[in-house]
């Protein structure tokens, strides 16, 4: 533990942020994402949710302002009835922390998988909603 | 040993089955299997048969409700006269801890082997019966 | 995620359970335990508190019945003042997962950290009370 | 496979066997044994019984004809009142097996563990039954 | 050592050996064989000739009865003038251990190499005459 | 780079003070400071002076309250003629970052090399100054 | 240290700069730059600016006589407000320490990116300064 | 040491030299050459020039006697006025130790990193003289 | 394969051969040696036999002068009735290649595993006599 | 290679230089000090003598000002008729290079090897005279 870093984030993953430069992109993904096989590094974090987790993150970077969306989300599978009500949970995260309103893109579920693969880490977060993962796309940090 | 987990897992498995999501694949390979050459990872489970392994890993997770068939056969290699009976104890579980009465899609013998490649890993058990390989699609855990 | 298997516990946490013998011991430590030092093997559990992790882990396997005292807390260091209500919870969560009502030896804080140098694993939570380091040791599983 | 060799040896198993030599020794452990603290390699073999593994492994090389006793039981830890009939079958697999009547050597609790910890490998099974760890010291192989 | 494997085979060897299944191949290359550079796996048999390895490894499983010819061996280059008396020692061979007359289909080297690179491993022994590499392709052990 | 994490602080470093817990030490040291063969793990802050990074680390966690002297100083080597001002400055940051006036326990040379081998982490600036390590005990962060 | 080496650069640096050839080129990268994604080998230098770690680098090998532009910069991406003054200074330091006058090749931003995943390392510096990367080209030292 | 080996050729040089087999490369390169980006695997031979080296490697093993040109040379660059004096070393050696009179195939440098990122190994040597490398390629060892 | 080198040394054991210096140590074992047991590092030389190697060995070094015995033997275990014909070949060997006539020390089973222990290496041949162990110590080359 | 650094300096050398810090020592060692068995880190340096590569080391650090003899060469073993004719070219590069005329401590070869298993390094060169083995212990480098 340390002064101003939230127990949420673990060693591993305030590392990982720490590297992560311009443009580079981290998943936080539900319980249910293949994060072993698409994820080059994988950061687990059992048990949580991902609202607190998307909170503490957003606090430590700001997103990337050269691209129009910088955050992500799998949209839903043609077919399937599941709600996402998670969602307006994140845009109202966002909006607090972020001057964004709308910043997600949504991605068909395997351009998403796709993403994922490139990106610099997938955290394994325990959510059990559905439809629940994000792409956040890290910004340029001035003086 | 743990309580509540049969000891035909072994822990290396259980951790594999853990990290799986959903559309995550997973391939239960008889003695016979080239695991070694198709296996990302390999998981030994030696002296094993088929039956009871499948019966105990179809209790942990549901199978993909996302495809059509959420499982796969090897197809008998075409002027092979082998009889597969094992199939028959496959369905039988299949139907008993499932809702699914024809789950399997039958793969070409080196259809199968590119699937196999791709999955999270290979168990290699010592089950004697030929054409005795199943791939397993994990679904979504509800809560 | 499995049927049957808390979110609280990773997949390498349920894989070091698994492989705990008779006898092994696992700490549960809280988040200023020097763990990177003491724990031949660290399992990170950030952010999660101890009372939860205790409770799931009980339900997992037996203590051992061939000692005295099956578990261990961290006495308060001579001349410090703060309290020590989580032990109360750790005692109640005790007495509804087994038949123990008195299970704990109470370890000078030294020799706690040599106990926990020999241990299988030092689980590192997030738990912001003092003195909330509990040492299981595991017992037999009978058939 | 391979011809001539048990299903219920492991590619993994064969190979340190094959490695061993004269007094060498190696572990054959029960599902409850602290394999993970004690086994400088462990070797898994979960799922399965102590009597066909060790019927197999004593097809495989001879035992120590420079000591008295070239196997080593653990004794049953005073007070405790389990019954031990898995001896008889260890015993009677020896007579098979072996030109021994009374092979045995048996240790104190912890004596055992020490000389599990000097061990080749110690072989995890999911044998149920206690007290059911044997050591075996092998033999010269002459031509 | 143990009762009823080669000395010849190494423990790493007969390791791989077990672990190939249906269709798999393994090289077992003479001592001017680019083995460094074209073996996944390399498994040292430094001094030893083919004659006796291949014998061996003929004894411990059965060749791949779905493939018209489940060995090869490397075409002389053309120009080159070298005999290659070995062969019919290795046909005598594959006479004595297997039903198969005419075993071999002939690669030129370079589709040799390729075969060789796709291989579980490539056995380099001190073999000191020419074109003395054979792949052998595993085929099913049925009980 | 992160929000309200200094530059002066390496991915690596904030990492290892994150894991760190109660009474886990961290030694600072000098150019010349025999980091590579005295740090069990070896942290490079090439180029950089003691003084900035003293201060960015005091910032992130407070001292050991349970022992008299949280930090400690190399002592002169007696004979030695070096004047050691920078001593100054480091007592100045000690009272502006924390409550203490007398922080410091003289040790050593030897002594000190002795401690440092314990440590968790040995910070091998470029300072010039001589006599320029100081070791640091964390202290327990409460909520 | 040693003599005759600025303590910017670290050990680890210096080995690879010692073992790059000709026309090997390194990244220089500011703090914003997505090292962690885009470099084989990345060498931290947090907390340290451009300027003087170029100056150092300079004097230690010439650049490739080869091609018409040894170093690179990233453009400064299209409506992108940002003014690039350290541009200034990198020019005046190659003025000094090479016979260079317009060294700079000019890379739109994802052409930067893909020589810097080609090149030998990648420096991630903490420089403040956006658009303040540049890729060296080393030269031929003759004797 | 050992007696009949060179001191020039290092263990770890010998012992790559005696894995090559029938058609194998390996680069003898000068200071200058990009080693460390171009060789799968790098010996290092700082401080040794090229005309010793090579005298020493070709009295180890015969060159490929089924292509023309068993040794290659990078051809100067289109424009460079360098002169190559050590190229009549190279040949006097090549006379010396073979009965190869015209060994040397010229390739252009990028052809010559081509062949050489393929080669089983890159010795960096220390040669100060330009255009000094070259590429062996081994050839059979009969009896 | 290199000229010069017999088939019989393995590239490992060469290079291990090169890397011992004055007074360091090699055990030859025979095929029932403890090797994996008894040796820091194990170079395997399954199916060969002590004499054609200790040959070999004896014609790349010379052994030490600076100790009476360079070369020691393993006593026959009191009460074995064994026979040693193989020492007088070693014996024979070691007059051919060395001006040594009584180069053995005999040393008890268990002190000579001792010595075996600080060996560089144990090579663990397939030799089928017993008591075929022999440790060489090796001595200075001149120049 | 780099301005200002000697070719006799391999890139792995440089580095260990740099690391060491003031009282860390580092072994020069001829061709026949068992380097293997007495180095924790060993750097080849085959077939350079020792007198060009002391001479460039101690253009780099100064040696310890903290000890009387801040070198060490081994002891003739007694008995040993052997002259040491290149210890006069030590103390002849020692002048030159130091203020220091007589900086040598004479150990016991026992003694010597002691201090060589605790150095940061064993430089193993290809050094033909015997006793030419020199123990450095680095100073401090002031401003």
């Amino acid at each position: 533990m340390l002064y101003g870093i939230s127990k949420l984030i673990s060693p591993e993953l305030i590392k990982v942020l720490m590297e992560m430069g311009h443009g580079d992109e981290i998943v936080l993904a539900d319980g249910n994402f293949p994060a072993m096989s698409h994820g080059a590094t994988v950061i687990r974090a059992d048990g949580h949710g991902m609202v607190p987790l998307l909170e503490e993150i957003l606090k430590l970077f700001p997103l990337d302002a050269y691209v129009e969306k910088p955050a992500a989300l799998m949209q839903v599978v043609q077919g399937d009835t599941v709600e996402t009500p998670i969602w307006d949970q994140f845009v109202s995260i966002f909006r607090q922390h972020t001057s964004l309103t709308e910043p997600f893109e949504h991605l068909d579920r395997f351009a998403f998988y796709e993403r994922a693969r490139k990106a610099c880490a997938v955290v394994a977060t325990g959510e059990g909603a559905q439809y629940a993962n994000i792409i956040l796309k890290k910004g340029v940090i001035t003086e």
